[in-house]
């Protein structure tokens, strides 16, 4: 049968994430055994060499079929179970054909695709098709025709604020790979840090980076890594603002004469590059010939956001400058620094990609404008996106895909790279190239990144890659969650290392109590966390109870769920009963961690024993379909004071507390008429 | 108070391991707070700057305190809370001092060492003291005078039967350096991978690695990442036996004229170099060359064992060879190989170990014999150790540390470097340089090496550094449960990791009922798992139970002492009540593993049903306080059954299981008479 959109809820595509472009299921399915064998046009390509031998490896991983034959054959090898084909070798590059068909059948598995880049994107849906009965794991029969929706589909990883080693990115491509992700955007320069090895200016990285750089065979490594998994790499270099850590090094090049030395902190800072000396050129003009050289993507970022040219106000010459060109603001004389920046990539054979504020008339149209202002200044979503196009630039949009402010997953779900009810031409709208998440590192560390990146990445990939009507979001929760566990097979920690932070506050190995607390409590959201950005510094320890928690708490999302329903049903008494499950649940908490006896864990008690107390009244007033005037007093009190933020988390469950008291309020008094 | 030795079971030392040479405990402690600083009289020493960077991030991160000062300061700043200092610069060969002074007061902490390599050894100490009260963290008042036992501590990791990427070695260096371990064996050639880039000989690489191998590049940066934490690199190239992988680049130098490819069993195979052929030691010695320039370590391992030269009496031209040098053995041509190399390694200004079968009294004395064979030949422990001693030979043991054999740590704890009830003179015993643990690869991958090297290589480590007289086994397992949760924090994934295999067999998040069977059973032992190296090959699944078991299974230990208490004390309710709630738990095992149902989790099922049905009779009867006939009969019946491997896994309980059977017959007789 064809799937109409909407239709994912077939069990066969539980774990398929981005949903194809066309999908039949057909009957029967292809089973997986020890003969299973995978052959390929051609050994000698390491990309398809390298895909089918991991495809391999996972296969038998997951199934625990031990294969025969644990490497590719070649394409002359009779019937192999699974035949892989394409026209020709892909290339790193925009717009480079990304399509395949699949085609599943009892007897065998077909993957063709224009190029081995299609060929990676098929074998990951081939992966995701994967399931099981009692005695046997197979691929249902399908024929998939799929290809993107958008050809820019990114993850931007922020190593300057905490740096990520090279580990900690392999693990991330490998994810982005699985989700078809394209684009690992590579924010290499902030305030923080400054973490490229330059051999051409080695105080760059010797100064500005706290020995926490990559050096230049660590760059390839990555970029090698990257490539095998059909996934490009644009460096960012982020001037002339959040230029602390270059500045650091090259004082000399500042806006204001003073010393620097890297922020510790988080937020906007003035350092910032003095557009007015030709020096500050001939840095960045060599900078730009070594790197340019290092990273083959024909784009490089150059930042470009949130200078706000405090220092050239403040500077003399610079307004001096300013007046001789007749630059009437600040924003005038970034775009003249921009358009030198420009012509130094182009001199190196790179267009220019950068943040919104480098749009200007001025700007040649080879540049690439990456829209991401808008949910925290109140702007509409996409705005800048859309005057990109009017002005005549391809963009890319980031404003709604911000996975570091640990919102919802479904809140990010819901934007869409081409704005809904736009106005936008044919012609406009295909300059809208895709979007990229963005992991802004200020709270995360090696320990933590990958929890604020996933699973809630793979939500975002599928809005880049699926059709938009691909959008029926308690599909896409339940298919997500599949997917989770898949990604941790790949490498991704952010299962796993909750369970390490836990018994960092614990101190022991039992972390069942504490765990049960990070079901119904998450970090606070948006800027709220690091207020000002000087409650944390690099330096602070990012192993307690908030880092322990994400977003899409799950206890307190089903409890949600449990109360609405209670709401249209008061009389249910299966959904009473699992409120109760859960209320019981809750009300043992506090006690069950009294056990635990040190400075992290007790910092964090006021949370259980708030959850404790409410559970207990909200359980017994269920149980009695009643709830007194003095019940709802204390509740109310115990609520406004579980209102509050502890340790940087919030207790996210109260909202459906609150709603559960109401109800019960009101539907006691209709009880009891 | 001065602690004699046997005495550390004071709470200060519970996370103390090794246990230093000499320990004052005083009254008070030092209490972490903000304003802890640290400072070092040169920050120009990245060792030690590095060193001491990590340690205020694992302070802040173990403490959850946020440090004012997130670098160290010079010593020059007043009165720092942590002072350290040394008289020179360590370097990393055999002998180097390691030692150290620390003191702690309530008021300041001082650490002095002779070298800086003694400052990170008792940088380690001083971490594993931090303690907490409720309201605070603290470092007991303390003094320590500590110094190595064995100037040789050494972790074998093989990379060649199963490659470790760059970030396994890291972490698994940073947990050694965590327990003073100061050298990394790193076995990279055997039949199954030649795993370093060769830019001499690239064919090694290129055909011997399936891909998989160290860039020349990766190699200096483990090796200056080891030297960070002040540990010494020894490259081991396996020859002229385990040469498979070297002989599929190089057939040429075989000494069977075939053609080879990289074997993918385990096991001892025939491949060999060949001696007679000069064309082997220009290769030898150009590798060599290209080798020794890139690890700076004065030793090369070279292997050297278990090469039965098969093929060698099967060449008639070497066997002419052997007549013209009047070999009588292909031990003598062994040995004249060896000759060979040790006198190609001095020409590159290098020393040779190997293993065991390399002592020959022809064989220059400047080697050292690395002494293995025992255990699994019955032959006694340390036999080849002593002989080489009297041969004059230093010498370091493996013999009783074979890791990977999944035998409990108080086996390898028992065994010492020198041999008990020795007759060996003090010269003899100074020859004995120490040991190491030896981690062999046909059965763990990147996903569950952690877990077979840690915790138990902790107390490998105690034994090479703490005095002989630290041998307490009760409070060895006591602190080494602690040792285990601060070593994740390092990095290790022995713990985490299991989870994720847990949730691969599942196929679900839910593991509490599949992690409660993980406590009672462990992987086979010895070498019973892979019967003839052929039921699984290099890219087998290693990603089921058996892989999520591990040695020393919690609960099976915990049940052992309380049968043995109840044989003791038969009336005892408390133990009787402890007791039942085991057997109870594990009888509802089998139900709670009934809702999976998938080809993996379906194996394993009757290693369930049998625990849960030998639970369920041992529970009443230990309840009725009586055995019938007919119980015992069907308990024998279960119980012959569940002794069977099921899924490579034994349920250890079993043996309890027994013991508690007997004593029940046995004592509902006495009980009822």
């Amino acid at each position: 049968m064809q799937l109409a959109f909407g239709q994912f809820d077939n069990r066969e595509l539980n774990k398929v994430m981005p949903i194809p472009k066309d999908t039949k299921i057909g009957v029967g399915s292809f089973i997986i055994q020890e003969n299973f064998t995978v052959a390929i046009q051609d050994t000698s390509n390491k990309r398809i060499y390298n895909a089918t031998t991991r495809f391999i490896r996972r296969l038998s991983n997951e199934t625990g079929v031990f294969l025969n034959h644990g490497f590719p054959l070649t394409i002359t090898e009779n019937k192999p179970s699974l035949h892989i084909s394409y026209d020709r070798i892909g290339e790193l590059k925009l717009f480079e054909d990304e399509s395949y068909n699949l085609e599943v059948t009892n007897q065998s598995i077909k993957l063709h695709a224009v190029t081995d880049i299609g060929v990676l994107r098929g074998l990951e849906t081939l992966y995701q098709l994967l399931n099981f009965e009692t005695n046997h794991f197979y691929i249902p029969s399908i024929k998939i025709i799929d290809a993107p929706r958008f050809p820019w589909r990114g993850l931007m990883i922020d190593v300057a604020r905490h740096f990520q080693p090279v580990d900690v990115l392999k693990r991330n491509l490998d994810a982005m790979s699985a989700v078809k992700l394209n684009v690992f955007h590579w924010h290499l320069t902030d305030d923080q840090g400054f973490r490229v090895e330059s051999k051409t200016h080695p105080k760059l990285h010797e100064l500005g980076s706290d020995g926490q750089y990559y050096t230049q065979q660590q760059i390839k490594e990555v970029i090698s890594y990257a490539g095998d998994k059909g996934i490009r790499v644009i460096p960012e270099f982020d001037v002339p603002g959040h230029a602390t850590a270059i500045l650091t090094a090259y004082p000399e090049i500042a806006s204001k004469n003073e010393s620097y030395t890297i922020e510790r902190n988080a937020g906007i800072f003035d350092p910032t590059l003095d557009p007015t000396n030709e020096k500050t050129y001939e840095v960045l003009s060599d900078l730009f010939e070594e790197m340019t050289q290092l990273f083959p993507d024909e784009y490089v970022h150059i930042g470009g956001d949130e200078n706000e040219g405090k220092h050239w106000s403040e500077n003399d010459d610079i307004k001096e400058f300013m007046n001789k060109k007749g630059f009437s603001s600040n924003h005038e004389l970034q775009t003249h620094f921009n358009i030198r920046l420009q012509e130094i990539l182009k001199k190196y054979g790179k267009k220019m990609i950068g943040w919104e504020e480098i749009m200007s008339p001025e700007i040649d149209k080879s540049a690439i404008i990456h829209s991401w202002k808008g949910v925290n200044e109140g702007l509409p979503a996409g705005e800048s996106l859309i005057k990109a196009t009017e002005m005549g630039y391809k963009t890319i949009l980031s404003n709604g895909y911000y996975i570091d402010l640990m919102l919802p997953v479904e809140e990010h779900y819901a934007v869409d790279p081409v704005p809904y009810d736009n106005v936008l031409t044919k012609e406009q709208e295909d300059m809208i190239l895709g979007g990229e998440a963005t992991m802004w590192s200020e709270l995360v560390t090696p320990l933590t990144i990958d929890s604020r990146i996933w699973p809630r990445t793979a939500a975002i990939a599928e809005r880049f890659w699926s059709p938009k009507e691909v959008s029926d979001v308690e599909n896409m929760k339940m298919r997500l969650h599949n997917v989770s566990l898949e990604l941790e097979k790949l490498g991704t920690m952010h299962l796993r290392n909750r369970e390490v932070i836990l018994r960092n506050i614990t101190k022991t190995e039992d972390i069942t109590a504490i765990s049960e607390l990070t079901k119904v409590c998450e970090p606070l959201k948006l800027y709220s966390r690091n207020k000002g950005g000087t409650e944390y510094q690099t330096y602070s320890p990012f192993t307690l109870f908030a880092d322990a928690c994400t977003t899409d708490a799950k206890d307190a999302k089903e409890f949600e769920k449990l109360v609405d329903e209670l709401i249209n049903q008061p009389e249910n008494k299966k959904i009473r009963i699992r409120l109760n499950q859960y209320l019981h649940k809750w009300n043992l908490l506090s006690s069950s961690l009294e056990g635990f006896d040190n400075p992290i864990i007790n910092e964090i008690k006021p949370i259980s024993e708030n959850l404790s107390q409410i559970s207990s009244i909200l359980s017994m007033s269920l149980k009695n379909n009643n709830l007194s005037t003095n019940q709802e007093e204390t509740l109310k009190e115990y609520i406004e004071r579980a209102k509050k933020p502890v340790a940087d988390v919030e207790l996210v469950v109260i909202v459906s507390f609150e709603r559960l008291m109401i109800h019960l309020k009101n539907y006691s008094k209709v009880a009891h008429k």
